[in-house]
């Protein structure tokens, strides 16, 4: 990966990165609102909030400003925001003019941790998450944690169950320091926040790095997601909410499976960040989202599982046999 | 390039390359009305055909139809038709669940020669050619020139133009030849024109291959295409009138900046073809989309131009100085 992260850093920084004449910043309402100062001096494409606008048709719409401003192929392309503006930011870099350089500056704790890292990007088809996309990496990823400052409590929890992913996947010790914490504590102690920020982006990276193009490893990332995604466009929840609940399924798959038997310490640890692990939905019309997963192929999927806290592995099953777990979920 | 090109070979050669189940083949409704045999047993999405159509809509449109097919991440795209269809799939390719294999049966002059070879594809936006795409290479290029049997002449001058600039460019006993020559020759000698077509396709693969990315001898391809791509879609021509006029006009550039000798031997040989040397059209309209080319950088561009026949050369112009020699034009 030739990303440059840099954390510690601040938005300002930006201008010794990109020169302002030749660079676009996307962003949403709320952060350009809340930080109006950082954006001054440069080109910015302000775009409404929210993952039901991470669609075509907002790429349409920026790209069609992006041909107002006469952007070309030496234009650099910044992402700043959640988790939906650095998904399109890599999206529309990934296609302008068959391609743009571009940046990240994550402004959510779940874009941080996770979704300004490893390059995929995309948009929402319908109910189907991220079913457009391509997998580019940004030139850098900049780290301001002053932009967490006008972050509500239900964008914390959002990207603490990417945190606790990890923690479940890879790093038992930082699943232990998120028990004896709380989101209080990381939401008051900076140096605590950035130093659990900065690990998760490791974690994150190295498996990336070790499978840019999701042939393997890269898989593990996909705890809880299956089910998540199935979940995430067709009911209420957040992201952070969805894979919760898809997680805490992960791990009774685990159990029923492999005897897993930390099921119950994951779901109180869910549940200690403010993440549901339970919610009541329509199991036919879940499952008919959920079959289409990307992990699909053909008859079978790759389900991410645990042996124990810290241990993920990807397990091949046959649809008909997660189907019959799922309806007993 | 990892791409198989499979000259000599014909439409049912395809069961050996990719098997039925996980294949779906785009194509327009003339290549399949024409056709209609060679598609029996085939997952096919007919599409609408014409330039018109190599839109966002019509990628749109497509993914929703590949997602009622259940097409996932093992799922191969065949693109069988003209440079509309070989653009289309390599693009639905690249995005669809992150990307897909692919294989291409062109069946115009054009796509064999060009538009199949070297893995650019897009889509327009509004007046702009090519606008939004990437650069992905198919598994295979598969030549039926029974296709070419139900081809009207108009495509058949279409494509001459791309082998006329391939010729202009690079390969002087080409040009030699195309002189001697004439279309009803090669549309009556089946040899003849199967030796022209794989010598375009070897002479396009050669440029590709030393630059994918068109960092440099790529650009040389675009001959004729700055000026083509701004008339093409604001007025009612063909690609190849487009760039035959575009050829033209790069002609008279090097004859004025570099004392190039030959451009009525070049006008001679495009009109040998069918193909117009010169038009009547707004040149203010033009120039509004000429100077937003995917070639300019800033406030320079780069210009294809010809030192001789054979020997293209990449010009890096100031767009001012462009500009007072296209309203010359």
């Amino acid at each position: 990966l030739k990303t440059d992260f840099l954390f510690n850093a601040s938005f300002p920084d930006l201008k010794k990165l990109t020169d302002r004449k030749s660079t676009v910043i996307l962003t949403d309402e709320h952060v350009f609102d809340a930080h109006a100062a950082k954006f001054r001096g440069w080109n910015s494409i302000v775009l409404k909030a929210g993952e039901e606008y991470k669609i075509q048709e907002t790429a349409d719409a920026v790209i069609r400003q992006l041909i107002q401003l006469e952007a070309d192929r030496n234009t650099f392309l910044v992402g700043a925001g959640g988790g939906v503006i650095t998904d399109l930011t890599g999206y529309i870099a990934s296609i302008y003019m068959r391609g743009l350089r571009f940046g990240l500056i994550p402004s959510t704790i779940l874009a941080m941790a996770d979704a300004a890292i490893g390059g995929k990007n995309g948009v929402d088809v319908g109910v189907y998450k991220n079913l457009v996309g391509t997998v580019r990496q940004p030139s850098f990823v900049l780290y301001d944690l002053d932009l967490l400052n006008s972050l509500p409590l239900g964008e914390w929890e959002n990207g603490f169950a990417e945190i606790i992913k990890h923690a479940c996947i890879k790093d038992a010790r930082m699943f232990h320091q998120l028990e004896k914490t709380d989101l209080l504590s990381y939401q008051s102690d900076r140096e605590l926040l950035a130093s659990l920020i900065r690990r998760n982006a490791t974690i994150k990276l190295n498996v990336v790095r070790a499978d840019e193009f999701e042939k393997a490893a890269r898989k593990l990332l996909n705890f809880g997601h299956t089910l998540g995604h199935a979940l995430e466009n067709q009911y209420e929840v957040t992201h952070g909410q969805a894979i919760s609940i898809g997680m805490s399924f992960a791990c009774l798959v685990s159990r029923e499976w492999f005897g897993f038997s930390k099921a119950g310490r994951v779901e109180e640890l869910l549940t200690r960040y403010g993440l549901p692990v339970r919610a009541r939905f329509n199991r036919d019309k879940v499952w008919e989202v959920l079959k289409l997963d990307k992990k699909r192929s053909g008859k079978a999927m790759d389900f991410v599982l645990l042996n124990d806290i810290g241990k993920g592995f990807i397990h091949r099953v046959p649809l008909e046999r997660l189907k019959k777990m799922f309806y007993k979920f």
